[in-house]
C-alpha cells in the first residue's frame, strides 16, 4: 500500500480521505455511511472523551444512559424536533429473522414479528430523555438535573464522509433541566464555553463562539449556541452546539415542577453535544501534506523512539539508553513508545510515525551513543536537532508545551489571514471564490436574505459572533440597515 | 415514595427489582425491555469500565469501534452464529418517516424509503468485525490483532429484568485474531482469567472458572470459557464468557494470512465479553434487606459525611471539621462526599446512603466536636463506632481494605455453604429444592442427559470447572460412567 498522500493544494478532499485511511484513523464499512473507527483513531477519540468527561463532571454533570430506541409516538411528540429528524432516521419494524423458504441458507424478516409500534434509532435523545425526566422531576428539589450521555446516534445522511458526516456517529449529549429560564440560558452558555475551552486549549483549534440564526438552529431549540472553526481549505466546521430549548420539550412531555412557593410550572431545558466530527476538525486544522499532525494533548504516543542499529550488540546498547529515556519521560507524564519492531526498517518507521502525527521522534544510533546525544525531530515543523542525552527530558517536556502552543498560534494566524470584512456583495463573492475563509458582513436579519445568499454563493451564516460589536451598516445583499456583522462561510 | 424494601426472604425477586429502582440504579423505560441506567448506577458501571479497560490495555488490547448495524447478508454468513441470534434481533427496514396522511400530526414509515437490504442491530459483532478484519489481515505481521469495543447491543428477549436481561445492554466485546490455534486458546483462557481476577479482586465476587458444555456454548464458538457466580437466592449467574472461535469466522468471511514460511491459512479467533449484567451480579451478591452494599472499589462515594446540627453556628463548626476530614481522605485517594443538603434531615440522609450502599458513613455533631470524635458506621456490617478525629484517616483507610476483603470472604463462605456434592438424582433434586446453590455431580457427557435434567429440575450445567479433579463415578441421572464432576445450578 502506497503511503504517499495526495497534496492538499492538488485535491483537498482527496487528501483528507486518504489521510484518514492511511494514518489508520478510520475506514468505510460494509454498512452504507457507517465507519469503522480504527484503534489509532479511537485512541485519539478516547483522549477527547476523557478530557471532556472531566470538564463535564467539574461543572457538576453526571453520566447516565438512555435507550437506543425511541418509540414513534414519543419521537413525534415535539413537533419541530420530529420534523427535523424524520427525514433521516433508521426505523426498526421487526424483531426477528427466520429462514427464508425461497433461499436455503438465507434469512428473511419474519412477517409475524412485526412491532406494534415502530422504533426510531435515536438521532438525538431529547424525546426519550424528556419522557424519562417526567418521572424524575416533581419539585424544585429535583432541579437542576444535570446529565450527560456518551452514546452512538444514527442520522441517515445521503452523502457521508469519514468523521465529518456519517450515518452512525459517536457523541456525547448533555440534557439538563432547570427551574428558571435564566438558569437554563446560563447553562447553555456555560457548556458552549466548555466546548470552546476544550477546542482551544486541548485541541489547539481556535473557534468563534456565537448564536445560530433561526434557520440554522437545532430542531426544537429556542436558541443554538455554537463554536465554529476554520479548516485549511477555507471552509468552516461547526465543532459543537449547545441549545437553549426553552419549555418546548417540557410542554411536549408534560414535565412540570412545584416551586418553593408551591407554584407549578414547566421545566426549562438545555441540550448540548460534540461528536466524532471533532476528529475531522482536528485533522483538517493541523495536518499537512506529510500526514497527520497531532497536538501533544491528543497524541496517543507523544514521543516515539526509533533505534538505529546494524548488530545485535548495537541494538542492545541503544535499547538500554531508550529504556532510560522512557522511564525519565514517563516520570513526567509524557507518553512514549519504543518502536523496536524488527520487521520494519528505520525509514519505514519514520514514515509511519510522520504519517500518524507523533509529535516528537527520537532516533538513537551508534554514533549518538558515542557522543551522548540523540536526534530529535518535531513533527509539526519537520525540523531536527541533536540534543545531549542529559538535557533530553527537559527539552522534550518543554517542547510538549511549545508544540501545543505553536499549533494553536499557527491555526489562529491562518484564521486571521482568512477572515475578511466585506461591505459589498461583489466583494463577498470575490473573497469566497479567491480565498474562502470567514467573511464578516452586515446582514438584514431575515431568513429570505440568508437563503438567497446561500443559494447564490453556498455560503451560510455560521453564527452571530458573541463578541461582534455594534456597528451600523447596511446588509451586503439587500442594502437594508444592520447593526452588527455576522459570520459567513461555506461550511462542512 | 416509600424507601422500605421487601425482604429477601419474603420475595427475593421483588426485593431485587425494588432495590434497583429505589437505590437509583436503573429503571424501565418507555421502550419494551430497554432500561434507563440512572446516574448512580452508571457511576458504578463507569468504575467497572475503567478497571476492565485498564486490564485489557495491560494485556495488550486496543479499543476500536465498529458499526451498530450488520447487513443481513453478513449476519447470515456464519451459520451457527446467525441461527443463534436470528430469533431475537431488531431489524431496521426503513430509513425515513413521513407525515401520516391519515393521522394529522403523526408520522409513519415512508414506504418509499425501504432499505434494499435489511440491517440487523448488532446482538454481538463477530460478523461485522470479521468482515472488516478481512481487509486488515494479510500476513503474520498483522497478527495477533487484539481489539476490544465498548458498545451497546440489542437482543430482543421476551422476558426482561433490569440489568440481568434487557433488550438493549451495554458491554465490551473483545475480538482477537491469531496465527495459531494454541495462541488463540491461550488468549481465550487469559481473558477468562482477567474476568475472574476482576470479579474476585475488584467486585469481591468469588467465581468458578470453567468450560461450557456444547449446548451452553456461544453460537459459533468451538469452546466457551466462563465465570459463574452464586447469588444469595442460590441461583447461579454467568458473569462473563470468553470464546475460542476456531477458524469458524475466518472461514465464513474468508480471512487468511500468509505465514513467515509463505503458507496461507485461515486465522484463529477469540471473542469475550462482560456486560451491564455484572451490575446484577454485584447487587445480588452483596446487598441486604436494607439496600445496596457496595465494595469500596465500586462505590462512587466511599465515604459520606453527614452533619448533625441545630444552629447555623453548629453547622459552620461541623463543616469546618468535615472539610479537614475530606482533604485528609482525598489525599489518600479515598472518595468522600459531604452531604450538606439543607433540604433533608439527617435521618433521611442516613436512610438514603444506607439504601445506596455507601461503605462508610461519618456523622459529626456538636457532642463530637466537644470530644474530638466522630461516629463511624459501616454499611456492610451495620455497626457503629466512635473514632477519635486524629485517628480517623488511618481507620478509614484501613477499613477500605477490610470491607473489600470481608465482603469477598462473606460471599466465598456463602458459596462454600451452598455448594453440595451429590451422588444420586434424588439427592440432586432434594438439594435444589431445599437450599439451591451449586451442585457438583457426575454427568455422562451427553446432551441428552443434560436436557433431561434441565427439563425435570430446571438446573443446567453451569460449567465443567477448570479445577475439577479426575474422579471416577457414575452419572447422577443415567448411571453411565463419568470421570469428573460438573457444576449444576438453576441460573439467571
Amino acid at each position: 500500500m502506497s503511503k504517499k498522500l495526495t497534496k492538499r493544494a492538488e485535491d483537498y478532499s482527496k487528501w483528507y480521505n486518504e489521510l484518514v485511511v492511511k494514518a489508520d484513523l478510520a475506514e468505510n464499512s460494509a454498512v452504507r455511511g457507517c465507519m469503522v473507527i480504527k484503534p489509532y483513531g479511537y485512541a485519539i477519540w478516547e483522549k477527547m472523551q476523557a478530557e471532556l468527561d472531566r470538564m463535564f463532571k467539574e461543572t457538576g454533570h453526571q453520566n447516565a444512559y438512555f435507550p437506543l430506541f425511541v418509540p414513534k409516538s414519543l419521537f413525534e411528540a415535539e413537533e419541530k424536533n420530529a420534523e427535523g429528524f424524520a427525514k433521516e432516521c433508521a426505523v426498526v419494524t421487526h424483531y426477528r429473522l427466520q429462514n427464508d423458504p425461497d433461499n436455503p441458507g438465507k434469512l428473511r424478516v419474519d412477517p409475524e414479528a412485526k412491532l406494534e409500534e415502530e422504533l426510531v434509532v435515536r438521532p438525538t435523545s431529547e424525546a426519550i430523555i424528556w419522557n424519562t425526566y417526567k418521572g424524575w422531576i416533581q419539585s424544585y428539589r429535583d432541579l437542576p438535573l444535570l446529565i450527560n450521555q456518551w452514546a452512538n446516534v444514527v442520522r441517515w445522511e445521503m452523502r457521508t464522509r469519514l468523521f465529518l458526516r456519517t450515518a452512525e456517529f459517536l457523541w456525547q449529549e448533555g440534557h439538563t433541566a432547570h427551574a428558571t429560564e435564566a438558569e437554563a440560558i446560563t447553562e447553555a452558555e456555560l457548556m458552549n464555553n466548555v466546548y470552546s475551552n476544550f477546542a482551544e486549549n486541548f485541541m489547539a483549534i481556535p473557534v468563534i463562539k456565537g448564536l445560530k440564526t433561526e434557520s440554522e438552529r437545532f430542531a426544537g431549540a429556542v436558541e443554538t449556541y455554537c463554536i465554529e472553526a476554520l479548516m485549511q481549505d477555507g471552509k468552516a466546521l461547526q465543532a459543537g452546539t449547545s441549545h437553549f430549548l426553552g419549555q418546548n420539550f417540557a410542554k411536549a412531555f408534560d414535565v412540570k415542577f412545584t416551586s418553593k412557593e408551591g407554584k407549578q410550572d414547566y421545566v426549562w431545558a438545555t441540550s448540548w453535544g460534540v461528536s466524532t466530527r471533532l476528529m475531522g476538525a482536528l485533522i483538517m486544522t493541523h495536518s499537512d501534506d506529510h500526514g497527520l499532525v497531532l497536538p501533544p494533548n491528543l497524541a496517543p504516543n507523544q514521543v516515539v523512539i526509533v533505534p538505529i542499529y546494524k548488530t545485535d550488540e548495537q541494538f542492545d546498547e541503544v535499547s538500554e539508553v531508550a529504556n532510560t529515556i522512557m522511564s525519565d519521560l514517563r516520570a513526567r507524564n509524557i507518553s512514549v513508545k519504543y518502536d523496536n519492531r524488527t520487521t520494519y526498517r528505520p525509514g519505514a518507521k519514520f514514515a509511519q510515525h510522520e504519517l500518524q502525527g507523533v509529535p516528537l521522534r527520537i532516533a538513537i544510533g551508534p554514533k549518538d551513543l558515542e557522543n551522548g546525544t540523540v536526534e530529535l525531530a518535531r513533527r509539526d515543523t519537520l525540523t531536527k536537532e541533536v540534543v545531549a542525552l542529559d538535557a533530553l527530558t527537559d527539552v522534550v517536556e518543554g517542547l510538549m508545551t511549545t508544540i501545543q502552543d505553536d499549533l494553536y498560534k499557527k491555526a489562529f494566524d491562518f484564521r486571521a489571514d482568512h477572515t475578511t470584512k466585506v461591505d459589498t456583495f461583489e466583494e463577498f463573492k470575490d473573497v469566497l471564490e479567491k480565498t474562502g475563509g470567514f467573511i464578516l458582513a452586515h446582514w438584514d436579519g431575515t431568513n429570505e436574505t440568508e437563503d438567497k445568499i446561500k443559494e447564490i454563493t453556498k455560503a451560510t451564516i455560521r453564527c452571530i459572533p458573541e463578541d461582534s460589536v455594534e456597528e451600523s451598516g447596511v446588509c451586503v445583499f439587500s442594502g437594508k440597515p444592520s447593526n452588527r456583522r455576522v459570520l459567513f462561510a461555506k461550511a462542512y
